[in-house]
């Protein structure tokens, strides 16, 4: 079994811990709860994605940092949203607090908000390039944050899914991951391949990889949901089936849903193998995302 | 007393109304619930006075639309989250419900969450020009949109502000609006001079011209917040005093607030008139945030 390339998640680490978001008194706050959940931890998958894919199509993986960085405030924000009262309500999240526990319901809000913001700020700002090829990323990266995205993903999930349970349907509940997770984790993979100017047909396994990375990568969530134990997720484990939410292990049962993860990896894997490219780092991740139990 | 430019208005609905967020029937109800806020209507100020920019500088009003859209895409988005509960807590605005008591708390934060995202999917998918212009103007819109702008002040806002009455500190009222409104009503000006590729020191007059009127408007808000009819407002009025809010009212008193939106507006219309250019319709939204009812 090989390993999660540690080397470029301390990249992202150290680059992410290096942030700040106010210059003024008045906002210090502010700052304060948006780095609070920015540096709570995890595996930093998107933007270790990006800078692995980087590596692969032979750009420098520290070249591509602020887009990297920009990827995983975006998620961190949504994260944040995700646990709020009025969404699924959640009280830990990575062992500690969630953000509105932590320091009330509108700076999470705006915590969440001003991730975005600063997001944008930090590819628009940061992120070197031919300014055509830098548009064009930062347009694939807002495509798969907004309603063809994570955002509308969310919204299915709250408003659609939840409550089911009876009629499963297991076309909508792919549709709703590809949204909610598929999309952004494909766009951490999408933004350097435009940023590092690949031609066009070369892209291709790139994308196929991506695209079954985010199903993998939602069918363990959801796996260890069920299986894991709290002290792993870092969180009360059984959240989905407690909110009544569709998943692959409400709507497949576990074995087949061991089943259709090591189907996903195993298709993963072969559209790396057919990139014409050092894929190591990539593949390590995709094992990674396999195997992990948190 | 000129008249506000109502074709130009015009031309900002048109393109609003135009505007679709979903493709896929499963966010049908999302992209509802971000259009029935986009379009409950307003004097559209912000993308009036790119569109008057562009004018004034001679490119053609209907170039610019994305961005001067986008910008409204943003502003809307800030109004939801500002009316949810864990914020100011209003239910009604521009004479209907807000987003939330419409369609839940949940649907309203990611009706926010949406346009924001759909806001940056615009500006980088159909706003034309040289892409390092594009760049850099979208720079300037998120800058003013995030922790030293929008999001930044509406932190103060909600945090620092509220409770206040007794220590009154001017500095810190005009600080906290010239970020939360400011910030945006200067960029609607600034993103166009970007866009326009004016001469930096063409800029000056209109950036200066750009930065007193977002005083002039916040200025005139807390005015109307105390003067105007519930109907005029579309909203109840006095929401500000019965918040606690620190605005130029509670600070100054209400003779002492008009006199500084009748010297801020000379300010404005004489950074204007050292602008080279024909700045009629400038001059004109000057007047009319100047003597507005609502």
């Amino acid at each position: 079994m090989s390993t999660y390339p540690e080397d470029l998640r301390e990249l992202v680490d150290n680059y992410l811990d290096g942030l700040r978001f106010s210059s003024a008194p008045a906002t210090t706050g502010l700052d304060e709860a948006m780095r609070y959940s920015l540096l709570a931890g995890g595996k930093r998958i998107r933007p270790v994605l990006a800078l692995a894919t980087a590596r692969a199509i032979g750009i420098e993986a520290a070249r591509i940092l602020p887009a990297a960085a920009a990827i995983e405030l975006i998620h961190t924000y949504s994260l944040i949203h995700d646990d709020l009262p009025a969404m699924d309500d959640d009280e830990l999240r990575r062992g500690i607090p969630t953000s509105h526990v932590k320091f009330g319901e509108n700076v999470a809000i705006l915590a969440g908000d001003g991730l975005f913001a600063e997001a944008m700020r930090l590819f628009t700002e940061r992120q070197e390039g031919d300014p055509a090829r830098v548009l064009a990323a930062l347009r694939e990266l807002v495509t798969a944050t907004g309603v063809g995205g994570m955002v509308g993903g969310q919204y299915v999930d709250v408003t659609e899914l939840e409550g089911g349970g009876g009629g499963v349907d297991r076309d909508r509940l792919r549709e709703m991951h590809s949204l909610k997770t598929g999309r952004l984790i494909a766009s951490s993979v999408g933004v350097v391949l435009i940023l590092g100017e690949l031609p066009e047909t070369e892209t291709i396994p790139y994308r196929r990889f991506a695209d079954e990375l985010g199903v993998l990568f939602q069918i363990v969530d959801d796996i260890l949901d069920v299986t894991g134990s709290d002290e792993e997720l870092g969180k009360p484990s059984g959240s989905d089936e407690r909110h009544g939410k569709l998943t692959y292990v409400s709507a497949y049962g576990l074995d087949e849903a061991r089943e259709l993860a090591s189907e996903s990896h195993r298709k993963a894997r072969a559209a790396l193998s057919e990139a014409a490219a050092e894929t190591d780092d990539l593949a390590r991740i995709t094992d990674f995302i396999h195997t992990r139990h948190t």
